[in-house]
C-alpha cells in the first residue's frame, strides 16, 4: 500500500472526454464494478465528480492487468494510463467520460476494502438502520453526493445574497441559559461551577435581538438549534436554520428580503426560478381554503363549507351538526365518481384514525348518485345546493366531514392533502411558495389558558399595542413563508418597547419572579436604547429536502440521529465513567430494575 | 412611542454627502450627543455606517427643537430634514458625513433609553464585567462594530475561496459520542435515553475523516467547537474553527490551499497582502533558533547556542552546567548595554517566575564590560569567543540561561519575546506567517508514557510507517500555520490503513477494550476503502483577534463568556429546576457544607 504523491496527471473521473485522446492521466477513486471481458479487464472507477472506465490489456501491460484482475469493489486506487476513444457501439451515455477510457499502464492500489454491507453504486433500496450505521459507505452513493452539494450550493447562496443585502453574519453562543420557553433545552452541566447548567439554544432569538439593541442593523447566522422534543418521525435533536433580524424594519421590508433570498438559493442550487413576489393569504383564509396555516397551493381543490346545503336535511348526523352550530365542510375529488365503495371505505377510515367522526361522500356517476348518505337525505334541493357550492361536475365526488369549525376545517384540509397525494397532484418538481399573514397573537395553550401562538416576544399588530377587548382576536405582527405545504420558516416583528414586554409577559400568566430570573437581561436592554426590530429563521434542512424531494430530512444531513435520536455509528448516547460525573457533581438516578423476588 | 415605517427618504448615518445638498432624508439610530448652542439644538446620531450631525432650530421648527431639547444619550430616533452644508469652519473632518448637516423638520423618538453604565460613544475604558454584562451597549461602541464587522468579512472570504476551490461545507454533528482525547468534552444527558451522554464535540476531526472515507474529495466547515478545560486567561469554553480535509493530498497540497485562503482572507478583510508563499523551518529549526513551536518572525533576535564560549569557564554555575551536559542559550538585546543594573535584575525576576535558575547578562557598554558574572569568569578568551558567536556589537547585551537544552532553549525563546515587548518590535500592523513542519509524532506525556504529539490519527513520516527504532525519534506528516508568534492552525496527513492506526493505538498504551469502544467505527470505516486524506484546523478567533490587534479573543467575539466560563449577561451557567433533573435521571451530588456541629 504506498501513499502515491498528487501528480500533474490527475484528472477528475468525470472530466475525460474525447478531446483528451493520447493524454496520459491518473485517475483516483473507488472501484465501482470490475469485469473481465474477452481477456481484457474493465474497471469502472469513481469520484465524486462521475465514473471513468479503465481498460487493462494482459498482452500489453501485464503488471496493471494482474493487478487489476485483484481489485473488488470499494478499493481505493490510483490508475494510469493514456485516454482513448471508446470503440463505436461501447460508448455510454448516461456518463460524463462515457465516450472515453483509459488504456491502463499502471495500477496503485491505495487501500482495500472489506465488502460492503451493502452495494454502494447504484440506487438500491437499503433498510435505514444500515445505512446510518455504514454512513460513510452510504455517502458514498450518487443520490446522497448531489445531495450535500447541493445543500452546500443553497447555504451557500444565502450567504452570498445577505452579506450583498447589507447583513454581518455574527455568531451567537451555544453554551447559553436555560429558559422556559417552548420545546424542551438540552442541558449542559458545568465542571468548573457543580450543580450549575448551561443550555443549549434552540434558537438565536434572545441574541439576535441583543444584537438589534447593539446597533448592528442587519444580522443574519445559519445557526445550529437544539430541541430535546420527544421523537418524532422526522425530527432531528440538532437542526440548522438560517436566521435573520433587521433594525428600523417593515414587514414588507423582511418579505422582500427573504423573497429575494429564497429566490436565488433556488436559481443558484437547483436553476429554478420561484416567481417571486409569492402569493399572499391571511392565516383565516389559509384556514378557510385548505385548513392549514401551511396550505399546499400546488394544486386547487380548495375547501367548501357546505352547512347551508344541509339547512333542514333528513341526515340525522348532518341535521344534529347544523343544530350544533357546527360545520360541514366538503372537498371535491375530480374523477373520484369512479371511485368503488371499497375505496370510499378506505378514505373513511383514514379520515377515522385522524379523528373524524364520520366521511360523507357523494358521487356523482354517469348513472348518477352513489353516497354514503342515506337515500332519502339526498333530496333535490339539498344535491342541487351542493352542487352551486362544490362547482361539482359528472365524475367527481364530494367528500365532506361535520365537527366544529376548525376541527371540520383541519380534517377537511387533511383529506384534500390525501386525496391529492392519491391522484399524484403533489408534484416534487413544482415550487409554489406563498406567505400566510395576520396570524393571531395568543392561542389557548394545552393546560386551557392563553399561550402565545408562537413566542413572547412578537409583536402585536399595529394600533393594537394597548392590548385592547378579547386576547384571543388580537392580531399578530407575524408572517410565515410555506412552500408545497411546509412551513419553511417563520417570523415576525418583536416588540421594543420594555412596558409592553412586560404588559405581555403578565397577560400570559408567567410569575413576575420568573420574569425576572429568566428575561431581566432582556427587558433591562429593551429600557437601554431597543429600536424598532424584527425577523425571520429558516429551516435549512427542510428547505433543502423540498428541493431534492427527498422522503425525508435524514437524506439531506451528512451524519443524522434516528427516530429515537441516536447515532447508530458512534452508538451515541452512551454510558460515561462515573469519574467523569463525578467531576461534574452528578449522579445518574435510574430507578430500579423490577424486583425478581421479594426481600424486607 | 411609535413606529415609523422604512420610509423611501431613508439613508444611513453615515452617507450624507454635500452633493445631497437640498436633499430631504430621514436618518434613524442612536443619540451619540445632544448640545444646545446658540439657541440652537445639535443632536449627532450615530448608526452602524457613522454619525450624523442634525440642528433644530427653535424659531422655525419649534416642535422638532422641543422635542431634540428632550433626547438623552442613546435615546432612539428617527430624524427628517434637509441636507445642507455646514457653515464653513464647523465641518469635522474626522466623519465621513462630517461636512453636512440635517436642518430638523421632525423628531421621532422610537424609544427612550435610560442613562448607560457607560459611555458609548469614544472609546471609554471600562471594566471588562461591567462591559460583559451590558453587553449590548458594549458592542455599540466603535470599536466592537468594527471588530465584528472585520469578522463577517474575514470568514466570508475563507468560503468564497474555499467554495472556490472545489470544497464542499458539510456541517457535522454536534451531539455526538464521549471520546477520551485530549481536552475534556462538554457532556449533554439525553432524556430519551436516561443515564446516557451526548458529548460536544472537541473539532470535527473524526467526521471529517469519515466524510473523506464517504468520497467527498474536499471538505471544509467553519465549525463551533467545545472544550471544557480548565479556564485560562484567554480561553473560550466554545470557539470557532476554519476545519478542512483533502483525499489523497499532499503536505505541499495543503500548504498551498491554506496559504492561499489565508492570503484572501487578509487581502478582503484588511486589504492586507501577506506575502504567500510562507517562510517554513522544521519543528528542530524553530526550538533551536526562536525557542518555540511558534516563532515571532516579525523580528531577528535568535537564540544562540553559546555553550562552547564557557568551556573551561572560571564561573562554577556555568562550568556545572557544561559539565553535565547542560546547554547555555543567548540572546542579544540590541542597544541594550544601557540598561540599569536594576533592570536587568528585573529581567531575571521574570525568567525566574518562568522557572529559569537564574539569568546571567554580559553588556558590552562603550566603557567595557558589565556583567551579573564574576569578574574571573569574564577572561579574554571567553569574550572573545562569546562575540563571535552572538555578534554582539558595543551597546548590545546578551542575556543567556543555562539548562537542560529544550528547557534553556524554551526559557530563551520567552526573554527573546520579552525583550521584543519592551523593545516595542512586536508591531501589531505587521504580519509574518510561517510553517513549521517535521515535528515529532510522539512526546512523552504528563504521566511519563508516550503520549501522540497532536493526536493519534497523525500518519508518521513518509518511509517510517513500520514505525521503525525509537518512538520519540518518529517524526510526524504534521504542519503547523504561525502569525507574529501565535499558532494559527495545525493539521497533518492522517492515517487512512486500519492496521497502522491499531499499531499506533496499541503503542500509546490504549486498551484494546476501550479502542473498540470508542474508535471501533473509526477502524471499521477505514477498513471499507479510506482513501488518503489530510487536512488542517484554524482558530478563527485567534486569526480575527490578529488582525484587528486586539488584546483579547473577547474583543472578537460577539457574547463571549468571562475566564470563569460564565455569561455575565445572561448569568449562565445556573441552577435549573429539579423536575428537569428528574427528567434526566440526573440528581446533583454537591460536597455537604463544612458541618458545624457534629451530630450522630
Amino acid at each position: 500500500m504506498k501513499n502515491s504523491a498528487v501528480g500533474p496527471l490527475h484528472r477528475d473521473c468525470g472530466s475525460l472526454h474525447p478531446q483528451d485522446e493520447g493524454t496520459e492521466v491518473e485517475i483516483r477513486g473507488w472501484v465501482n464494478s470490475t469485469r473481465d471481458h474477452g481477456g481484457l479487464i474493465f474497471v469502472d472507477v469513481r469520484d465524486s465528480s462521475g465514473i471513468a472506465q479503465a481498460v487493462a490489456d494482459p498482452r500489453t501491460a501485464p503488471e496493471a492487468a494482474a493487478a487489476a484482475s485483484s481489485l473488488r469493489s470499494e478499493d481505493v486506487v490510483a490508475l494510469r494510463g493514456a485516454v482513448r476513444r471508446r470503440p463505436t457501439g461501447t460508448e455510454n451515455p448516461k456518463l460524463t467520460s462515457g465516450d472515453t477510457e483509459v488504456a491502463l499502464d499502471s495500477v496503485s492500489i491505495l487501500n482495500r476494502s472489506l465488502t460492503p454491507p451493502f452495494p454502494v453504486h447504484g440506487e438500491a433500496d437499503v433498510e435505514e438502520g444500515l445505512r446510518l450505521k455504514y454512513r460513510y459507505l452510504d455517502l458514498r452513493r450518487p443520490h446522497m453526493q448531489r445531495n450535500l452539494a447541493l445543500r452546500h450550493r443553497a447555504i451557500k447562496a444565502v450567504r452570498d445574497y445577505l452579506d450583498e443585502q447589507g447583513f454581518l453574519e455574527i455568531e451567537t453562543p451555544m453554551l447559553i441559559k436555560q429558559t422556559p420557553e417552548g420545546a424542551r433545552d438540552f442541558l449542559v452541566p458545568s465542571r468548573l461551577h457543580g450543580g450549575q447548567f448551561y443550555a443549549l439554544p434552540q434558537s438565536p432569538q434572545l441574541f439576535k435581538q441583543l444584537l438589534m439593541v447593539a446597533g448592528f442593523g442587519r444580522y443574519f447566522q445559519i445557526a445550529r438549534c437544539f430541541r430535546d422534543e420527544d421523537a418524532r418521525s422526522d425530527r432531528q435533536p440538532e437542526f440548522t436554520q438560517i436566521d435573520l433580524e433587521m433594525a428600523f424594519p417593515t414587514i414588507e421590508g423582511v418579505i422582500a428580503v427573504v423573497e429575494g433570498m429564497l429566490a436565488h438559493m433556488f436559481r443558484q442550487a437547483l436553476a429554478v426560478d420561484v416567481g417571486a413576489p409569492f402569493r399572499r393569504l391571511s392565516h383565516a383564509d389559509a384556514m378557510a381554503r385548505y385548513g392549514s396555516d401551511k396550505p399546499d397551493l400546488r394544486f386547487g381543490m380548495e375547501l367548501i363549507e357546505v352547512t347551508p346545503a344541509f339547512e333542514g336535511t333528513q341526515f340525522k348526523v348532518f341535521a344534529a351538526a347544523v343544530q350544533a352550530g357546527e360545520s360541514i365542510v366538503g372537498v371535491v375529488d375530480e374523477g373520484g365518481a369512479a371511485r368503488s365503495r371499497r375505496d370510499f371505505d378506505a378514505l373513511a377510515r383514514v379520515a377515522a384514525e385522524w379523528g373524524a367522526k364520520g366521511l360523507a361522500w357523494i358521487a356523482f356517476t354517469p348513472d348518477g348518485l352513489k353516497s354514503s348518505l342515506p337515500k332519502a337525505a339526498l333530496e333535490t334541493q339539498t344535491i342541487d345546493r351542493l352542487g352551486a357550492l362544490t362547482h361539482a361536475k359528472q365524475g367527481d365526488a364530494v367528500l365532506m366531514v361535520a365537527a366544529e369549525r376548525t376541527e371540520a376545517r383541519t380534517l377537511a384540509g387533511k383529506m384534500r392533502l390525501h386525496l391529492a397525494a392519491q391522484n399524484n397532484l403533489r408534484d416534487a418538481r413544482r415550487f409554489e411558495f406563498c406567505w400566510v399573514l395576520d396570524f393571531p397573537l395568543f392561542e389557548i395553550n394545552p393546560e386551557g389558558g392563553i399561550g402565545p401562538m408562537h413566542h413572547p416576544f412578537t409583536a402585536p399588530a399595529v394600533g393594537s399595542e394597548s392590548l385592547p377587548g378579547d386576547p384571543l382576536s388580537l392580531r399578530a405582527q407575524h408572517y410565515d413563508v410555506v412552500l408545497n405545504g411546509s412551513e419553511l420558516g417563520s417570523g415576525s416583528i418583536r416588540i421594543h418597547d420594555a412596558a409592553l414586554q412586560r404588559r405581555i409577559f403578565a397577560m400570559l400568566g408567567y410569575p413576575e419572579d420568573e420574569v425576572a430570573e429568566r428575561f431581566g437581561f432582556l427587558l433591562e436592554a429593551l429600557a437601554f436604547g431597543a429600536p424598532p426590530h424584527g425577523g425571520m429563521a429558516l429551516g435549512v434542512d427542510r428547505i433543502v429536502q423540498i428541493m431534492v424531494g427527498a422522503e425525508s430530512i435524514r437524506e439531506v444531513i451528512a451524519f443524522p440521529k434516528n427516530q429515537r435520536f441516536q447515532d447508530l455509528m458512534m452508538q451515541a448516547p452512551a454510558r460515561v465513567p462515573k469519574a467523569l460525573l463525578d467531576e461534574l457533581r452528578l449522579r445518574v438516578d435510574l430507578p430500579p430494575a423490577p424486583p425478581v423476588s421479594q426481600r424486607s
